[in-house]
């Protein structure tokens, strides 16, 4: 690094040059001073993008092994109503992962003024097509729908967001299930990383029923039974917690997980030398400099980096993870499937 | 008390006396320690026994008036399979609670060599039964049985104990559901003993399924939704938080709510000075002098009471309110049933 300074230091101004070696000096000794204090340097970044590429790459193997012994391609349908720019990025980074890993897949567009009673009709269709494994509806749904009755709609099998109410109560009950994939990306990120959970303080900031609730039950349930949760001492922390209290529960985890979309909510102080954070939130925010759009994190990232053991970036932590889990659940399904129409 | 002390120093050995009074006068001189230090005496104690009463004297006034209104009489029926004597004395304890709220019951008794198909043989027809609103089933089931085909075999509208997989997954989601009775005399207790929750820091020691776990929901949750929640900061602990983070995480709860059965659990030290303790343990015990058993908490009561700002005696605090909310669970059932069949 110094040599390129050296070298820049030939063609640019000079006053620049010394500030930029200055800072980087700062730095360097801010670095050492928590390489000294705490045995460790700059947080190690959990790459997620790299994690669901591995996971990806095997799933593609195991997807191949499937339909090596007569069964045919496991098949996802996603269901999308309306136009939402997001959702339909969405759906789309899903079909490129089902793609990618061999899964056939299909998007069933549907005009915003779909009726609820249609919707339902058409995954009660889904439901008995014996050639879908996997059956997703993007959320949110319009609003005159209603979002629970169309989660429960879809067959508890088939059922790959994990949304369904039964799936919800075997989940809380340590039961095998489909597990949201937010939530089971987030874990898998944690094993992967070799993050060590057991009896650990962990605070999961957020409360939302589909990404923070299965959190917290998958981080505090017991790792014997069939969820193979996480053993760890969890805080629920969430909007009516007050700051100076979610500041002093954050300090105190070895693991924080934030799920909020509250940009940098999770400042350095509020972490403990070499905890792991794991950042779900992602909001698009506008550059007031330069007029553009970009996603963060939950996270301070620059900041907290410098004191975490270890941390996710946004975009490329939780979110490929994402996908990869959805791939995940979506084979699981059509290997129930086919253990079922066997027997 | 001085009076009686001083009327007994008439008549009793004078050395006991002094120690009687000078420990009395220590016990004073602590108590206004805390009174000078934390503005506050000895625990208020939650009287669960005669606030069950209370729910108990209203439950009977709302069957009364609605079987004024030409409804039946509501019916609990219980099932209790084999001979063991803590299910004998709970499922009698319950009827005699229906009894006295216009509830009428019957415990169906089975041999333990019952099989699991029979037992589900008997649920389905309850099931059918128009005339029974709720139904139970003891646990523990005999061995033999999968307590969790049992819990699910009853209709979720009758399933008083709320161990359906389908009412766990709505009550999880912060839906309108059966929700099991000890969690919901602990929430009914918080709430009638005055307990501000909102924003304030909770612990729930203890992850079991139908205690624990349905406590740190309600406890968390968001209050907007259907299961009026309590929205506050709760921490889960359990058997592998280590002992010193369990004693940092109580010293800074509002509320601490231990459902864990092992005696002394919490000591005076781990409770901040006014804090609510609500004990769920029970554990009955053998005093090592008198040879006589006795039933304690996760709590040492006498300790903790010169510490805490509210606390809950056991017997007598949450056991009477588990019964009660049953009874609540039952009512409930029946009320709902008879606007099924109306409708």
């Amino acid at each position: 690094m110094l040599l390129g300074v050296r070298w820049v230091l030939r063609t640019q101004n000079y006053k620049c040059i010394v500030k930029c070696v200055l800072m980087q000096q700062q730095r360097q000794q801010q670095q050492q001073f928590y390489a000294h204090k705490h045995n460790f340097s700059m947080a190690q970044i959990i790459d997620g993008k790299a994690i669901a590429a591995e996971i990806r790459a095997e799933l593609r193997k195991d997807v191949e092994a499937f339909k090596a012994t007569g069964h045919r391609e496991p098949h996802l349908t996603a269901i999308l109503v309306g136009n939402d720019q997001a959702s339909e990025t969405y759906v789309r980074m899903k079909m490129n992962a089902a793609q990618d890993v061999g899964i056939s897949s299909e998007t069933r567009r549907l005009p915003a003024t779909t009726s609820e009673h249609e919707l339902l009709d058409i995954i009660d269709t889904l439901n008995k097509d014996e050639s879908v494994d996997g059956i997703l509806v993007q959320l949110p749904v319009p609003d005159h729908m209603n979002e629970r009755k169309v989660c429960n709609a879809i067959v508890c099998e088939k059922d790959v967001d994990g949304f369904n109410v039964f799936n919800v109560g075997r989940m809380c009950l340590d039961m095998k299930s489909m597990i949201p994939a937010t939530p089971l990306g987030v874990i898998e990120l944690l094993k992967r990383a070799g993050i060590d959970t057991f009896g650990k303080n962990a605070v999961v900031v957020g409360r939302s029923k589909n990404v923070s609730m299965p959190i917290a039950m998958l981080m505090h349930a017991d790792g014997r039974n069939e969820t193979g949760a996480m053993d760890a001492t969890v805080t629920i922390c969430h909007r009516f917690t007050p700051p100076k209290e979610l500041a002093k529960y954050c300090s105190m985890a070895d693991i924080i997980i934030t799920a909020t979309g509250v940009p940098g909510l999770i400042t350095k102080e509020m972490v403990k030398p070499g905890a792991c954070v794991i950042d779900v939130g992602i909001t698009r925010i506008t550059d007031p400099n330069t007029g553009k759009t970009k996603l963060v994190g939950d996270v301070d990232f620059e900041e907290v980096r410098q004191v975490a053991g270890y941390i996710t970036p946004v975009p490329g932590g939780v979110g490929p993870m994402t996908v990869a889990m959805l791939m995940h659940n979506t084979f699981t399904a059509a290997k129930n499937l086919a253990k079922i129409n066997k027997s």
